[in-house]
Formats: structure tokens, C-alpha cells, sequence
């Protein structure tokens, strides 16, 4: 494979020492920008999108011909694991993802497979390894998955939800049974990393979307639990390189202690935790990512690069911390908005890495 | 007035001994009782609910009726005091609340005024005090509203929001005239609990229902602020008696620190923060109000007892716990279960209250 010419993210991930804080976007890859709209629309469907490696491939480089970013994402979707454990995932029109057989009973559970990721999820690795080889070496890759909870949910509930009443109902009403779905997710969501990483993933992510709707305890048994499982069986070195890899709990700022525990090289930063408590809280164990206001990039050019330097400042000197949103762009963003984000994050974070 | 028979939930806040933890629910008069959808239909509309005393009344007494509550909560909406500042609310099927006249713009927010309670009020006010003399001593009666930072969300989206991104836009581009619009709402808030106070409110509860959206440092300058202004602000002895104060902030799990300095009470807890580890932070500065999951009120009656026992637990013994959901209750929740839960409060909250 090609050297890698910035390998800015991945030091930073390992807290190794850099000249500058790399930054990337959640969701960057995505509608704000018109070249993505245009790819989008000549694929005919979001779906069709994610399962053919050239057009992901395409719309995975997109961001980086604009802009100065550190990082490509994969473009896929965070529930194409599911759907390869026959699930059945379509999209409705403004009302967002579902399922055609959601996952209600214990026979329902019971004969959910565990997808060979070079099999049932070949066109994602396909997408991983056509990326990587576009790169050129230009910029790490980023693989990921959702997190066993985060799948879990949506395949309960059929959908997206608000109350979380049904997967709740299932986890309180018989969390032995709940176990058995997430265990199996964990060893799927492990597989599938790891065959991203295998195609040449140089980071990977795991996004617990929504940890953040469980109480403190069940957070730690049925989403923590088996963040950490994922984890523990990730292959995370590949021809004597690191593969970092970075938690995000959107709404877990209260269990940070916790998530570094759990074995991941960063955590992943909502807007609503403070940055610098964070780093106080977690001390040396992993590395931080985020945590601009993603509603910060409606405002204009000058006021998005004071809310940039606050962000640095925040964080303060050395490695560790890698710019990013809270959460993804919204799509409605103005793309000279993110220059001036990354711009700003080029101009002032070389004060914080001076030795 | 009627001397107060039941001064539990009074006692609890104001960290006092008492001989059980009281418990009530937020949301409690509401669509989950088939006796509040009766009166709802008869009434044509849920704002003419509202604005209706009698029947704003015959609904908050409805669920004392039914349950051992140990207090009754006003029934209103939490954004009385906007469309008494001329925004026109309105409401429309299934999309929640509207704003016929949204605050944009510098006039806008320089023409707001400072509602009189007692005139364009009248109607809450006047709902209070036949509430006050239809409970007769029976439990004490908690006034609330919106907070100054919640009611300028909606004032200015005109509506419900997922991505708050006019009011932020507004916070962010132009923070001076924000001000002057959160000053205004305390000041208008703090009018209104004061008329409730007087009324015969016998506590009152800030809903700062999207403080949890914000930033940490915005949270403090635009939410926080002007909570402690408000309270700053409030009438809290009437005739010699104490009128304690609740504030609860939505997603705030983080700040409890910050909130348990702002001169109220007790905080509010969501079912996210663990109220074992909220008691050790805000120590004996407030007493704390929750926080079962709202969700778990779909579970059976016999995992609902040990959900409570498990929250009475946590929070450990002493006085100064209010028990309730970490949210309002959902309106399709069985009211069996909600007896359940009060049942179990009753059974196994004084072991933790014996001297």
C-alpha cells in the first residue's frame, strides 16, 4: 500500500506529538455539499448509493478536493449490518431509515445470523478498498460501524423513535434476551471492522448514537458493555501499523470515566461537553475528538472561527485532539462555512503544538 | 387559606425530615387518563383547556383523585407567557406548538412587553386560586412556566425545533440583543410565578425543557443566567411560609454543579443522570425531584416496584428526595402502572426516613 503523507490523525489519535490539530467532519461526505447532490441524484437512491464502491468512492473524496481536512470517511450508512442480517433496510421520504422485519421475539433473535462482512457486506469493503487506493496516501481512511445499542434500536423499533419504547420494553421487560441481540451485534459490528480494516481502514469509529437516551446503569450494561466487546476483538494492528479507534456516545458526556475505560485510543465529543473538563476528567488514558456546535456553522466567517479558537483554546496544548463538529453537518450548511472552519483550525492550532 | 394536611413534598424540598419520599409526575394531569381525554374533547381544544379554569382545574385535580400523589401541578402550557406577549399561539395536529407572530428581528424584541399576570394572565391565575381552594389542604400545589432560554427557543423558531437553528443563529450572531429578549423573559417569568405565588402556588418549578442543547459556556450565559435571575427575582415567603423552588433542566446532567448555585431548592433530574452520584456533587445545597426512566412505565407492574427501588436506592437515605420521572409521562402509558409506581414509593421510601 502507498505511504501515508499525513498521518497528522492518526498521531494525534495515539496522542503522539503534531505540528498542527487535524480535523475532519462527521457527515462531511454528505448534502451540503452540491457535487455530493448531484452523485446522489444520478444513483437514483440514498441506497444505491451506499452499495456501489465506485459512487461511495466518489462521494467519500468529494470533501477532500475542497477542503483541508485530515481525514476521508467511509460513506455508507450505519445500518448496512442489520440490513446483512436480513433486516431488510429501506428508506421513506423525510421519515428516515426502516426496516422491513424488525427483530421483536425470541425466535426473531434467535435466528438472527452473523454476517460474513466479505460476503453480505462486500460492496462496503469493496468501497473501503477502492477508497484507500484513491487516496494515494494523500489522507488516513476512517472505517466505521454503529454501535451494538445504536443498531439494536433501530432494529427493535423498526425505525427511528423518539421513546425508545419498544427496544426498552424488550431490555427491561427481558434484558437476558437483550443480551443475546447485542451479543451477537457485538460479534458482527467486530467482523465488520475488522474486514474494513483488512481492506485498508487506517482508523475506525464506532458511533453510539443514541447511549445517550439510557439511564446511567444500563448505559454501562447494554451499550458500554458491548462497546467494549467490539473493541476487545478488533484486529488493531496491520503490518506493525496502529489502527486507532475512537468512541462517540452522542449524549455521554456523563460517563466519560467510563468510555475510557473501555479500551478505544479517543472518545468522541458531543457540542454539550465542555472539552476541557473532559481532558481534566479522562486525563492521559485516550484522546479527544470534537466539539464545535454544529448549529455554529449557519453563522458567518468570523464568528465560526472565534468559536474554533475557543475549541482549541479549550483544549489547550499538546496531542490528543483531533477538530471535528459535536455531531454531523447539517445539509443545509454553506460549504465556504467549512473552509472557514478548517482554515481556522490550520491558522491557530500550530500555537498549541509548539515544543 | 386551609391549613396544608400533606406538607410531605414541601418538608422534602426544603430538605426537612419527613417520615416517606413524596411523589408526584410530571405531566401527571394528561392524556394517559381516559378522564383528562374526556374533559379535553369536551373542551374543544387543548388551549381552551388552558384557559379555562374550571376545567384547567378539574383536570389538575383528576390524577389526585386516582393516585396517592403528594402534589397537584397546575395544568397550563409552558408558553403562556410568550402569547401573552402577543406571539399568538396556536396548535396545530400533531406538530406541536406554533407561533402565529415569531421574534426575529430588533424591533421585534424591543416591542416585547412585560405581560401584567394579572391581566393577560388571568386566566392561569385565576386557574391557581380555584385549584388552591378546590384541593382544601389536601397536597400542596406546585405553580410552574418555561424557562427564559426555553421560551425564547420556541418565541424565536417559531415553533418546536430539532436543530435550534434561527434561535442559535441569533445567540451566536447578534448575543446583545439576546440579552435584552432573556432579560425581558425573566423579568416576565418571574412576574408570572410571583402572581402564581400569590395565587396560591404553594412551589414552583422552572422547565428549562432545552437548556440541554446548548454548549457548557452557553448553557451558563444565555440559560443559567437567567434562571438565577429569575429566581433572584420571586416572591418565596407568603404569610410566613416558605415557597420552595424546583429548576429542572433537561439534558443539564452535566452542570448540576453550576444549577445547585442558583438559589433554588432542588433540582430536577433526567433519567439519564444518576441520582446517586448528582447527590454526592450538588452535596446539601438542594434537594433532587426523580428520576425513573419514563419508558419503564411500559414494563410490567412487577419491573415498575423494582425500578422504583432501585432509584430510592440510589438516592440513599435522608430527607431532600422528591420521587419522579426523569420526564413527563408518555400519554400512552396504562394508569395501572402509574399506581404501581406510586404504591411502590409508598411501600419502600420510609425505610430509607427512619431516625
Amino acid at each position: 500500500m502507498t505511504e501515508l503523507k499525513n498521518d497528522t490523525l492518526i498521531r494525534a489519535l495515539l496522542k503522539q506529538p503534531v505540528d498542527r490539530t487535524p480535523v475532519w467532519m462527521m457527515r462531511q461526505a454528505g448534502r451540503y455539499l452540491p457535487e455530493y447532490r448531484k452523485v446522489r441524484e444520478q444513483a437514483g437512491s440514498f441506497l444505491n448509493l451506499c452499495t456501489n464502491p465506485e459512487l461511495a468512492c466518489e462521494v467519500t473524496l468529494q470533501p477532500l478536493r475542497r477542503f483541508d481536512f485530515d481525514a476521508a470517511i467511509l460513506f455508507s450508512d450505519i445500518l448496512t449490518v442489520p440490513d446483512a442480517m436480513g433486516l431488510g433496510l429501506y428508506f421513506t421520504e423525510g421519515e428516515g431509515p426502516k426496516f422491513k422485519n424488525p427483530v421483536r421475539t425470541v425466535e426473531d433473535i434467535n435466528k438472527l445470523p452473523i454476517p460474513d462482512p466479505e460476503v453480505e457486506l462486500r460492496y462496503v469493503v469493496d468501497a473501503v478498498r477502492l477508497i484507500r487506493k484513491s487516496l494515494q496516501g494523500s489522507a488516513p481512511l476512517i472505517g466505521f460501524s454503529g454501535s451494538p445499542w445504536t443498531l439494536a434500536t433501530y432494529m427493535v423499533e423498526g425505525g427511528s423513535s423518539k421513546s425508545f419504547h419498544k427496544v426498552k420494553g424488550l431490555m427491561y421487560e427481558q434484558p437476558k434476551l437483550m443480551h443475546v441481540m447485542l451479543d451477537k451485534l457485538a460479534q458482527s459490528v467486530a467482523a465488520y471492522l475488522n474486514a474494513q480494516i483488512e481492506a485498508g481502514a487506517q482508523a475506525v469509529m464506532l458511533f453510539d448514537t443514541w447511549g445517550g437516551m439510557l439511564t446511567s446503569e444500563d448505559y454501562a450494561e447494554f451499550s458500554l458493555y458491548y462497546s467494549k466487546q467490539v473493541r476487545s476483538l478488533l484486529n488493531t494492528t496491520i503490518n506493525g501499523q496502529p489502527i486507532p479507534t475512537i468512541l462517540f456516545t452522542k449524549g455521554g458526556g456523563l460517563w466519560l470515566e467510563a468510555m475510557a475505560e473501555a479500551g478505544y485510543d479517543a472518545l468522541g465529543l458531543d457540542w454539550q461537553t465542555d472539552i476541557q473538563q473532559a481532558r481534566a476528567r479522562v486525563g492521559d488514558r485516550v484522546a479527544l475528538q470534537g466539539n464545535m456546535d454544529p448549529v455554529s456553522l449557519y453563522a458567518s466567517p468570523e464568528i465560526i472561527t472565534e468559536k474554533v479558537k475557543a475549541v482549541l483554546q479549550k483544549y489547550g496544548s499538546g496531542s490528543g485532539h483531533v477538530f471535528n463538529l459535536g455531531h454531523g453537518i447539517l445539509p443545509d450548511i454553506n460549504p465556504d462555512h467549512v473552509k472557514a472552519m478548517v482554515d481556522a483550525v490550520r491558522k491557530y492550532s500550530p500555537a498549541y503544538h509548539q515544543s
